[in-house]
């Protein structure tokens, strides 16, 4: 039997420490590079062998081909000038923390499994509880908790299997979902993420029901969603869920969420919150204002990996009551029995989840709260948000703009007075250049242009750069 | 304001060389660890402070919390004396490659916002799909192709959203499916994932079909298949997803794949094989009979994060019509509409899975293939399977035991003759020891353990000393 060619230990730590500095001199370098990829379709595997290699090759290979092959075609979310969607933080203590995980290679499905995976895990999930203020209802100690999710939509997803059981006592799970049986309910502004989850639950887009919003603020109608209900009521369609959004996508709205759980609940429905992007600003208080509303509901998700530097994945979720996710969720087939499961003294977050397998996901959130402190979070998000203020100012300053909405904690949305075509041809010169890179969204049927500030190496002269270079572009 | 403690550049190099340097002696001292846990529900939070920082605290702080807080409540999956479950290898090319794409950070959920993370993707699978001597249909030339997904429950989901695209012809995603109406089948020995698929994606578990195993061999008989698809075809039930098994989690058993799939396809059915654990060891020419009958599949999973050195997550997923697939899950809101999309010329992987964020993984599957090369994967499995084969021979030596399937790759499934209780008496007693760890199944009603060989710094002698163990305790 020939020998495997694993890494030695004397090896990995020659190529370990050449990957770290190489990651301190990529964030160094960062504005060296165009912000958004200028390879076109295939240009990137053009520049690749078209089959594996026979023989194993030193990893140094790998790392300069990083920087010839794939650098070109990647677009840098780190880039202190990226602006586009929302931002997807990294830091220092997070990859580290990723990195131990990675080292250390276990799976958390179970909690004998590796306790201390699920145990962090809930523990940093209590921390942050903390950190932003959020309601009781989801701590550990009592009936709700914490786990971390791989996404927003997963997390949509699960909320909705857990109102499915709610609302069906359990019978969902066997007899299934018949389309148009059941109703969600969400604003216009929401993330597509709650359209996908209806498909994928097997309700079908059909069930979906659009809440229209104000006009001037973009919040969900707590009076549209109410003749929405009871539309579906008087027909025999259950409704189900409704998700409030905290942030939107486009424009960053916040929904009157304690409005907008009071019909939900009067009509016997669960209330989601999707504050994946805008929940993490409430480490700071004068933002707490964002969680008006949550002591009623059923579910909170929000993503340190966007804009509290914890790099993808990591979207936290919480539950009021855990009965409902695990009854919908859990199957325990023979081969995954164990004592400690079957005490009911521990948590399995399989139960909890989509997947059954988990990474030790904990250790990244873990290490960014413990180096940067709440004071660090709060430094973090308010410079952030400040810079934001600043730039919507500079925007009311030129009459050829106009701002779409009021600035919205880090995001600016705001277009050309000149319409829609002026405002793409705008966008396309300025990501075009290299120097900058945002996004758009419709608002009202008129483009408008989305500046989120999220980069942990954006400064103010960067967001001045790019107000300069829109201008001058524009 | 006041400005925000981020790691510095120095710092991070500093910090990461140590980070590198733990991971390095963690498994060089894998041996000094027991393998399963000792410690007790809550033993882990208790040691941790109830709430977070308040200052940020040095990096330092946390590795060495690692050490002492962290350690004792993990079991150590990379122990070469983990036999449990199935295996969840890392290596040093894939740690790194893996910490590549933590640094670099970026979101591949478009082919536009990372042009690299999309093309290295559909590259690597292809080159895995070579190694794997994957039918040419799953190959992204033609009209099928290759993605990471999650996991292989993620897997068994998306080709149930697909299978119903497909047979509704679209209606699915609109309509909801409705609970009695549709049909999914899988032998009783297919793992837990595919009746969590039947409940997250809306039949129901009561959709699920069960197919009596040959009790001999633990192989769905095609017999059996076929009577319930003519039960539910007779009853107007429709048949969607027949998903067959290479390598069941209890013994390993591997589905006639051939004649599943031509029962499923008579009836309109899509063929799904999960391969999750033995799909990888086709990398070996003596054992690509188990790809035998993949030519009539309709996607194909595997998971190089199991046995392939690749650490979680990595579940490799392949179409062959890859239209169903982006069918059932594309929606595409304004915010996310780019020139590259709308050309049509490129693959958006959001439209291939649940979440809409993707990390960039398949670095950590190119480094791993790149470093060990086909010659050194081969090397990796046929080690595996050859020690397997060789404990097998033992227990076939002592009277006590009695093996309860022929061993299966790299699985050796076996009991005490003297019947279940001690039997389960024995893996405790072992697995309590910490010098070892397995898991067990139940077949045909009685309980059987299962030593799983997989990790990379398993050799004979740890195996021999399981053996041993096992004897001494019998």
């Amino acid at each position: 039997m020939s020998d495997v060619p694993h890494m030695s230990a004397a090896e990995f730590r020659r190529q370990g420490h050449a990957v770290i500095d190489w990651i301190a001199d990529y964030h160094e370098r960062l504005e060296s590079f165009p912000v958004l990829s200028q390879v076109g379709p295939g240009d990137v595997r053009a520049a690749l062998p078209a089959d594996p290699p026979e023989v194993g090759e030193p990893f140094a290979d790998v790392l300069a081909d990083i920087e010839t092959r794939i650098l070109p075609g990647v677009t840098h979310w780190q880039h202190p000038s990226f602006f586009a969607y929302f931002p997807a933080n990294v830091s220092g203590p997070s990859i580290l923390g990723d990195l131990l995980a990675a080292g250390l290679g276990v799976q958390g499905m179970l909690w004998a499994t590796s306790p201390a995976a699920t145990e962090l895990e809930t523990h940093v999930l209590d921390w942050l509880a903390t950190l932003l203020d959020l309601p009781d209802r989801f701590r550990s100690d009592g009936a709700g908790g914490g786990v971390i999710q791989h996404s927003a939509s997963d997390a949509a997803l699960v909320a909705l299997l857990a109102a499915l059981h709610r609302v069906t006592d359990g019978r969902s799970e066997h007899e299934g979902v018949a389309g148009g049986r059941f109703a969600v309910y969400t604003s216009e502004q929401t993330h597509s993420s709650v359209a996908k989850a209806c498909r994928i639950a097997g309700l079908g887009s059909d069930s979906l029901r659009l809440v229209d919003t104000d006009p001037r603020t973009l919040r969900a109608r707590p009076d549209r969603l109410r003749a929405l209900i009871d539309a579906d009521r008087t027909a025999g369609v259950v409704p189900v869920l409704v998700v409030a959004s905290i942030g939107t996508t486009g424009v960053g709205a916040v929904d009157p969420v304690a409005e907008l759980a009071a019909i939900a609940h009067e009509a016997g429905a669960w209330l989601h919150v999707d504050a994946a992007w805008a929940g993490v600003a409430a480490v700071v208080p004068e933002l707490h204002w964002l969680n008006d509303g949550l002591d009623a509901a059923d579910s909170y998700a929000t993503n340190p990996h966007k804009w509290l530097l914890t790099n993808f994945d990591c979207d936290a979720f919480w539950v009021a009551d855990r009965t409902a996710l695990v009854g919908a969720l859990s199957i325990l087939p023979e081969y995954l029995r164990n004592a400690a499961t079957d005490s009911g003294a521990v948590v399995d977050y399989r139960d909890w989840q989509v997947p059954l397998g988990r990474r030790f996901r904990a250790l990244k959130l873990w290490a960014v709260i413990r180096c940067y402190g709440g004071e660090g979070l709060r430094a973090h998000v308010r410079k952030h948000v400040a810079l934001a203020a600043e730039f919507a100012t500079w925007v009311r300053t030129d009459d050829r703009f106009e701002l779409v909405a009021p600035p919205s904690l880090s995001l600016v949305t705001f277009r050309l007075r000149a319409g829609d075509d002026a405002t793409r041809a705008l966008m396309d010169a300025v990501n075009g250049s290299g120097e900058m890179y945002l996004t758009h969204t419709v608002v009202d049927g008129t483009t408008a242009l989305r500046l989120a500030i999220g980069s942990p190496w954006t400064e103010q002269r960067h967001v001045r750069a790019a107000w300069e270079l829109l201008r001058a572009r524009a």
